[in-house]
């Protein structure tokens, strides 16, 4: 077992969040998280009250948590009251200004997990009441920002003091990833694309195969799946994906795709549900690379403990 | 003291080299390194042999290494050979194809370091024969390419199998990074950005302080500072500089920068000289914000190494 202050806070036993993935984190994965020793956030991505109904029961009596886009929230919240509703343990809220939610995920007892991509999103974070930080770098999978892994960890440590509860997350799936992170100074990691790779995962088996045998090389962070589904994301988040034949065949070329997007978007959605990972963005981080099988949770988290505890163990004797 | 199989293999007693910074690590800085317990490398950057003689004549007898541009080595590769003369205890190339290099690096008895961006690059640089492979992410500073350090180290890792000696560079500026390239699976690291704001680099004190009063998130990757100076860069690599108003002068207009450089080279190389921190490009990487002081180069060892140390013990107690 790894201790932190994490875990001691959250009362878990590993220092590792599964990340509330659009699509991916479904109630069961998060569960399987919960049950292993992490803690799972329900990905509430972007908010539709019904599939939160459905992932919250699906959870069944496990404690697990949610996230949101949070920009999204800004014209519909009923989504995030609906999840209120199931008490989850941790609210994390991402993309957006939290402030407008502080007060509900507080009243309904709930940690707030702020997830950030640069120095002064951790200032707003901690002036907006955040529980938790999650310094988010480009590596990350999914829509992200410009910032390393790397320096973001420790820059925010330093920015927001000793006493924030601090995560890092892009580009963490195994054990190295872990205790790199508590080198770096957080507290514990949110991972997102290794458990996107997972047996409980909703994200597709032909997609899990397409990242399995990439390349950290073969990822890029471009635009045109948000255009392709019609999501107006703010100009500073892109989404890390497969670089694939949908990503090449619009590259360079958002206003023409723009033209084209709705007329096109019932096939992206049948390409989708096929599990074309050629057709369609493929939602999978740098840590494609790092990845080369899609076991169930429990096994990821296990396999992830014991290598960072091996890694923590082996610290002195280094020092001569 | 720490002690990997790199201190081993180069007879140093810190795991960190100083990169050969291009018009930064002079024989000064790279010799105060080396004396600190690390290992020095000369920037030969553009490769201009009097600048190499110079530097080497600087650096005393202290043993130090050196480092090229290599597709800058394509067209004269004459400083390669005045540094080869020198007897240097190490060769780090890096931006290029190493093979065309390798022999004269080896008969001169040093080894070869080839600093990589990529999982493919880390394949030919092992091809090539290199002793010494670094994995470069994108938050360096200076060129570079758009792979994160926190993923790239380990893949580089998986890739080139236990028995390579391998270094991470960018955004590494203490002893958290220093610890954490160890869990990822290094032998030690390059730190550059760090030693360019020190009391030996020949960079201008009035960019350090630009550099110190900045966050990571004020550095961009961005291609004006090569139209400035009229260097041909291949296209897959971009340099982090300060996000500054150069930068933002010539920002999505790189057709008419390109028309206007010639006539405007005078000036910039004036404003070089004279250290102005908004006229041209300030060459630090996103580890900006983990720097707050210019020490000297063995105060930058001393305290990484402490505060590596400390992290290193502390490992154990964090596994129950
Ligand atoms: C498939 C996928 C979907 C994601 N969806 C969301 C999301 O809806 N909301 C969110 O805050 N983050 C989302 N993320 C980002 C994660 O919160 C997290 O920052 C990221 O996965 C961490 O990097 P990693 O993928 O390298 O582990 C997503 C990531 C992936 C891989
Ligand atoms: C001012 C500056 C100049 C650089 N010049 C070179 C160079 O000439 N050749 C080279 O191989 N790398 C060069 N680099 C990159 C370094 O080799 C190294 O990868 C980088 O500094 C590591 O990241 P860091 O700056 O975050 O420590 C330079 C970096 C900086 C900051």
């Amino acid at each position: 077992m790894i201790s932190t202050r994490l875990t001691g806070r959250l009362g878990i036993e590993a220092p590792i969040l599964c990340a509330p993935m659009a699509f991916a984190t479904g109630g069961r994965l998060a569960a399987a998280v919960t049950e292993a020793g992490g803690l799972g956030l329900i990905g509430g991505g972007y908010a539709d009250p019904a599939f939160v109904e459905a992932e919250f029961r699906s959870a069944g009596n496990t404690r697990v948590g949610c996230g949101f886009i949070t920009w999204r929230l800004d014209t519909d919240d009923r989504a995030l009251h609906a999840a209120l509703a199931h008490r989850p343990a941790a609210m994390m809220l991402s993309f957006g200004d939290p402030r407008p939610y502080v007060a509900a995920v507080r009243e309904a007892g709930a940690l707030l997990i702020c997830q950030v991509q640069t120095r002064a999103g951790a200032v707003i974070a901690a002036e907006a009441g955040a529980d938790i930080v999650v310094a988010q770098g480009s590596e990350a999978g999914g829509h992200g920002a410009v910032r390393g892994t790397m320096t973001l960890v420790p820059e925010v440590r330093d920015t927001l003091g000793t006493e924030m509860l601090l995560l890092a997350a892009g580009g963490i799936a195994d054990g190295r990833g872990l205790a790199a992170a508590l080198a770096l100074g957080a507290d514990g990691v949110l991972m997102g694309s290794r458990f996107w790779a997972s047996a409980e995962a909703l994200s597709h088996p032909r997609h899990h195969a397409a990242a399995i045998a990439a390349s950290g090389d073969d990822t890029i962070r471009q635009r045109a799946t948000d255009i392709a589904r019609g999501y107006e994301w703010p100009s500073q988040y892109t989404a890390r994906v497969l670089n694939n034949a949908f990503v090449s065949r619009w590259e360079g070329r958002p206003d023409e795709h723009r033209a084209a997007a709705s007329a096109e978007r019932e096939a992206y959605g049948a390409a989708l549900a096929a599990g074309d990972p050629e057709a369609v963005g493929v939602f999978v981080g740098e840590a494609a690379g790092l990845i080369s099988d899609a076991p169930t949770a429990g096994e990821i988290v296990r396999r992830t403990v014991a290598e960072a505890e091996a890694i923590l163990r082996r610290g002195p004797t280094l020092v001569t």
